[in-house]
């Protein structure tokens, strides 16, 4: 498989577009129709809940399609519902995958360097549909390096969590370390990481890129300059607060360098303004599409060329 | 269900031991009758595979029981196989809490506080096998505070990354932050966690524990003194170099507050010295209760009153 970076560059190019869906299922959002229809109304079992997550993410997928270059399953949300959850997760990576979109499995996995390397394998085998992993630092150089291999021998990419979209992030990423914050010294080493043999493409980008929520434009512009051949992944729009206009600064000059996610604000779309009185639940699926499309005409302006 | 700790200090007091069982299964070393029993000789498909898992670690399970306060299987391993090795993982959880053991599930999860809480839905429900968790605090207080919650209202226990025990730890844990070592600036965190409503048992110790490698008890001199009412989880003894004369330092003076784990050494015994001599891969399963046995008495003389 080609390199991780330059099938992202391609995406984004070929269909205009830095848009990534986050599918993080709630069971309570869903349309009720389609949790009658797969047996999951009220408590729904682990086994009804997942065929009804998968049933809808296989609706989402299709209908944001045409206007995203990715899906971001947060394992999260399929771990509640067990082994029943996690088939309905791989089976959400396949179908994405059959539909031409990249899959950024979100798991924030981070071990010592034996358990990375077995989580490096559950996700990065040459044969998993899964194209890039999100990744915590905390453990260093020894523990990153297992995915770091692995990207490198399978063309898929690796995410690491430099500066997450949440309120709290300050209270650990932003200490000061050497004068300068951890999230800063963080992304020093995902540079580092990112030049390593079989991870930079012929876009010039790196597989190697970096979670920076779009909730922190200051520091996103600190780690933009610090990753200039890195692609940010920017979690936090639309339902955490961030909009269009914040966003400038995770972008590259060449209008590359960013993909943004929206998880509830695009799903969900039908529980909310403009989509629950555009069209309502009876037509969710339009009110998701409508989401992703507008979103990503939103970021269009800083595509450039 | 009672306090996390105090169901704790229970067991070690009634078993005489500290021991904590990784299970962190490897297809590779499994014995090759029980691979070839369970259809998972070679290159296994992930449904045999994740059988031969299973009734390997039953086999462990009865054969440490005796020796063991509680077993820590290791996620990475199980996901490799996908929602097969899941469903193995929770078989794992489910057959040890039923033969008396506490189980700590090492998945190192954290994320931002929605994800978070699903998380803590999934392993740390009333209904769940899993007494404890291992969690990665980066998010800081917003991202970890679901699963302090969590452990509050169905009396479970959290035990936080503080200082783990890869060579590379020290890359980001040990940056000096405010003047001191983040690890210590965690380790506060972590304190003021654990005195949280709901968390500190009759015993005195909290719920809310910390990952301390047993490869670094220079560290670990420093954490405990920071938390005198938490317990260490040690990661790190047997195959990882750590020898019981290292460990001292990680126990409070009244021979409780920390639990130490080994994996390989205890569950592949008849693979290496002094198991394979001794019983070989015929009679794998008394290698391991001899390991078992062999580290618990190891440890006791730390044990007190």
């Amino acid at each position: 498989m080609s390199n991780f970076a330059d099938r992202l560059v391609e995406a984004i190019r070929r269909k205009r577009s830095t848009v990534v869906v986050g599918l993080d299922p709630r069971l309570d959002l869903l349309p009720s129709d389609l949790r009658l229809r797969h047996g999951a109304g009220g408590t729904a079992r682990p086994a009804a809940a997942s065929r009804a997550i998968l049933a809808f993410n296989k609706k989402v997928i299709d209908a944001v399609a045409p206007h995203a270059v990715a899906v971001k399953p947060q394992s999260a949300f399929y771990e509640i519902y067990g082994h029943e959850g996690v088939d309905a997760f791989e089976a959400t990576c396949a179908y994405a995958a059959d539909r031409g979109l990249l899959v950024i499995a979100d798991v924030k996995r981070g071990d010592v360097p034996d358990t990375a390397e077995a989580y490096a394998r559950a996700y990065l085998s040459p044969d998993s549909p899964v194209d890039a992993l999100t990744v915590n630092p905390l453990f260093g150089r020894d523990g990153t390096e297992p995915f770091l291999k692995a990207a490198a021998a399978t063309g898929r990419g690796v995410f690491i969590l430099v500066h997450t979209s949440n309120p709290s992030s300050k209270e650990i990423q932003d200490l000061s370390v050497r004068g300068q914050p951890l999230y800063l010294a963080i992304a020093d080493m995902v540079r580092a990481w990112g030049e390593g043999e079989g991870l930079v493409g012929r876009s010039g980008y790196s597989s190697i890129g970096a979670v920076a929520g779009a909730t922190f434009p200051e520091q996103a512009k600190e780690i933009r300059s610090i990753l200039p051949r890195a692609f940010l992944l920017v979690p936090g729009y639309g339902a955490q607060g961030a909009t269009a206009k914040d966003l400038g600064v995770y972008y590259n000059a060449d209008g590359l360098g960013a993909v943004v996610n929206a998880s509830r604000s695009v799903i969900f779309a039908y529980t909310r303004s403009p989509g629950r009185e555009t069209y309502g639940e009876k037509r969710w699926e339009e009110a998701v599409a409508a989401a992703a499309r507008t979103m990503k005409e939103e970021l269009q302006p800083y595509l450039k060329g």
